[in-house]
């Protein structure tokens, strides 16, 4: 295990020790509450976890005792940091629950093995004694994929993967590694680069999430374009199921019927856990580079991203911020600051060249092989040209680059003052994209003001273009609203419903990289059909007969 | 329907009217007798069908009656062409049986459905009837994939899926398109180059596969580096199930769970009929360049690919043939030919370079936006220079290309003269690639001495990697070899089970692109494990309870 639980909030994002320097500046949360139309902001602190009841273990002497014959007692814990660390992701709504003390769902016990062998033994004794298992990898989620739901089961135990992390092959030859699944995205990173490659998987969530749980949500990280989603880069898995071990793939490519690695890519849990996979790799690049560039406005940023994509420009991102997003940011990155002349002259020159309100920002990164690193740079500049954009240059790319992981932990400080902040994503055809953008922006600012706690307060609705296909690309859109205190979980489900009937009804997937867990179930038989449903419940009753598997999440019941 | 069945074989490959030129010319032949260790060829012709018995059909008049209902008599057909023509695919087995007269596996009709509406209603007679159903596409599956096999019914129809070939939506602004699945080939890519796309998928078989079977038996074509497989370029399908419709997909990326789209991809036709797909296009490419390389060997070659692709050289082909399948195709070039002062200067020039009869040829192909192409063919150049290798020119790739659909026509006159071929194929990691071309090879140049008809009766085989990826390779097998006329089946048997046994001994997949039919079903459990049957299986009873489709493909019984 490479990051000591101890270091990492229980009931928030990330590290305890980190202090996020925007939550200390006055000016910004001034200016936050004129923009929610909220007369002042609030002082809602989380409760610490000492003053938060948690129910006994709901566990018999003879099934702790049976878990603790497999585990030793050092790995089987449940003491009330470890249980409440493991109730919940990491959503909005799990960290409303977690904030208030609300640990009603809870795990029983936690679980630590450490090989294969043991996961197997775990999973035998829990079908036998009939206790749900929630498998856990970087407990990131933030569609419910990690609830401690017990389903129809009397108990459930949380399988936390982390203490399987070895590396078990890296094979330069063969351009693949293998890992145990419960290894965090830094120290597969650094396996990697010590031998000058890479995965080059980086979600948000990347300092704290693992191998496992990538492959079980079939994520994407903000370089897939070069790299691939998991999907793309997954070539062999090893699946541990109350039927038995499935070992899935390892060819580079095969036409023996249906691709078994497709059903564990996206299982979340609900088919068994992941032990252990094998990973396509990439040369480390020897070239890394991020730009900025503005755009007159989000269409023609759309029109110059789907032509890199049609032309082949080797990006490894296209990131696109529409006009409130980059509105959002240039205040956040201007807020008490005293403008220069220089920044003022910027201004001045954006404003003579029709870059107004409207103006939306991209950064483009190349990363790869010095030469062709330069030619897709060169390619990409002279596409965005064309298309009316400016070049900002390397400083606003690199900016980006540093700050990648460091959105969610925005989130703490403004929960702690009466703000609520969730987010929404999909993907569609570039057919479909632009009013898909327009229709679920406006399905959220209509739900915030529906919520709103007082008149007059609304939301702040930004959305970036963040991966790009051939045939189309992924919205993400965040949503800073004022908080109905006296129902706060009724208003997010209502803000919630809002943007997901819309992302339906608009031809978006109803998620692009976040996974179903239990927040996207109610739409799932929309997007996959009642026969795909089927399916799904049909390999559930081949590999978990029982159901003890992650109950609650991806099958409907 | 785009191509009238008349006007190809029923018992061998493509166009009746086709002569192929290298059969005409005896030098050939006297040559490859050598080769073969035969002392001479043999006259082996096939039969014609007029002196062909084929059992009455076994239809009811009342179930005959029913599906004349649904397609009017047009669309209903059982005279003998049509049985025999849809009899089996175009394996070197089903010749053999087909060049007989051999018709015990034959359909009792064979139904061409218009509509995705007149599929569901024809499923359902079936079902109700206990009918079993060969779905169908251009019929040129070289695993057994189209079989007319009853399994445990009293009786089998094909449903021949040529006449839905509508072209639904051609999307330029998505780089989607939707085609009813029975289209062809050129047919599709003609509808698509005429607004300047293209979906690029060239398998051997394009003049006479279809878009469905393309995604049924989850295929690759030749350029596949570049347009990707099928469960690349696959957005969304519909499948018409003995329990329903199910569509899948639709989207360019989605983390909604497994993927559907991955079960429709080598569903081989056992849970339903593929009626209706949406592609992924591309730009119809501005330049398309093919050059020739000369490696000095095997090796050196793969080294180069794999360096290509670890670099993201953006080839769209790389075709590197071994030193037998090299020194095959040169004798075809120049038998019979007086070579010229020029060809004897040109080889005295190889042999002072060192490329001796280890020497092996490579295909390169670059195709896309010109700067591009220009781009990866200069970069490939380079590299394969580093690795020992000599530019052949664009003349031999054009030749290649021209070329590209023939391979196929060869068999069927070697056929007529004692001389069997069959091609076998498989993928692996590259560091796995270079011992399972010796263990391959060394097992087809084994069983071909063991099943020999005389002493001396010896095998060529050939071997080409035809597709690359980043983690590894495929290798394409050729084996030409004396039929032994007593046992034809039997030696057949005995060859394909030495190729894949050391297939599956030495890492290979037991198919990388031709898919797994009857052929492959004896080594699928070896593959995927038999959890993985299980849930194959699954799939299929939530599908197809009563097993009507497909019987005897993809899932062991």
């Amino acid at each position: 295990m490479s990051i000591d639980h101890g270091n990492i909030r229980w009931n928030g994002w990330g590290w305890t020790a980190h202090k996020d320097k925007l939550a200390e500046q006055d000016v910004l949360w001034t200016w936050l509450a004129a923009e929610l139309g909220m007369p002042a902001l609030l002082a809602t602190p989380a409760r610490p976890l000492e003053s938060v009841a948690i129910a006994a273990s709901r566990l018999s002497g003879a099934e702790r005792a049976r878990l603790v014959e497999i585990l030793g007692a050092d790995r089987f814990r449940d003491d009330p940091f470890e249980r409440a660390f493991h109730a919940r992701g990491r959503s909005y709504h799990d960290l409303i629950r977690l904030r208030a003390g609300e640990l009603s769902v809870a795990p029983d016990a936690v679980l630590y093995p450490r090989t294969t062998e043991e996961v197997q033994a775990l999973v035998a004794a829990c079908a036998e004694a009939g206790i749900a298992i929630v498998p856990y990898g970087g407990g990131t989620s933030v569609v419910g994929g990690v609830s401690a739901i017990q389903g129809r089961f009397k108990s459930v135990v949380t399988l936390d993967m982390s203490v399987m992390d070895r590396i078990v092959d890296i094979d330069p030859q063969a351009m693949t590694a293998t890992f145990e699944a419960g290894i965090y995205g830094p120290a597969l990173e650094k396996a990697l680069l010590a031998k000058n490659l890479t995965l080059g998987h980086h979600p948000q969530s990347f300092e704290f999430s693992t191998l496992g749980g990538w492959i079980a949500h079939r994520g994407a990280g903000q370089g897939s374009n070069r790299y691939g989603r998991a999907e793309d880069w997954l070539v062999a898995a090893k699946l541990v199921t109350p039927r038995g071990v499935l070992q899935t793939g390892g060819f580079p490519a095969s036409a023996t019927g249906p691709r078994l690695n497709d059903l564990v890519l996206g299982s979340e849990g609900v088919f068994g856990i992941i032990t252990e996979a094998t990973v396509r790799l990439h040369a480390a690049p020897a070239a890394s580079e991020y730009y900025g560039y503005l755009f007159k406005d989000f269409a023609s940023g759309i029109a110059a991203i789907r032509r890199a994509e049609s032309d082949g420009v080797g990006a490894t991102m296209l990131r696109l911020s529409d006009q409130i997003e980059t509105k959002f940011y240039r205040a956040f990155g201007t807020l008490g600051k005293n403008l220069s002349f220089r920044d003022r002259l910027a201004q001045w020159y954006l404003d003579n060249r029709g870059f107004d309100e409207k103006a939306c920002a991209l950064i483009a990164g190349f990363e790869g092989e010095t030469t062709a690193v330069a030619d897709a740079r060169l390619q990409f500049q002279v596409l965005a040209k064309k298309h009316g954009a400016m070049a900002l240059g390397e400083a606003q790319g690199q900016r980006w680059k540093e700050g990648r992981f460091h959105g969610p932990y925005l989130r703490d400080p403004m929960m702690d003052r009466g703000v609520g902040v969730d987010t929404f994503e999909t993907a569609a055809t570039w057919s479909k994209l632009g009013a898909l953008h327009v229709a679920v922006r406006d399905a959220l600012e209509g739900a915030v003001r529906e919520t709103a706690p007082r008149a007059g307060g609304r939301g702040i609705v930004g959305c970036h273009v963040s991966h790009s296909y051939i045939d189309g690309a992924s919205l993400y859109f965040t949503c800073i609203f004022p908080r109905q205190l006296d129902g706060e979980l009724g208003q997010w489900r209502t803000i919630k419903k809002a943007a997901s009937d819309a992302i339906i009804k608009n031809g978006g997937t109803i998620s692009h990289h976040h996974g179903v867990g239990e927040d996207h179930l109610p739409w799932l038989a929309a997007e996959k059909g009642s026969l795909g449903i089927d399916i799904l419940r049909a390999v559930k009753m081949a590999l978990d007969p029982k159901g003890i598997m992650n109950p609650g999440k991806l099958i409907p019941g």
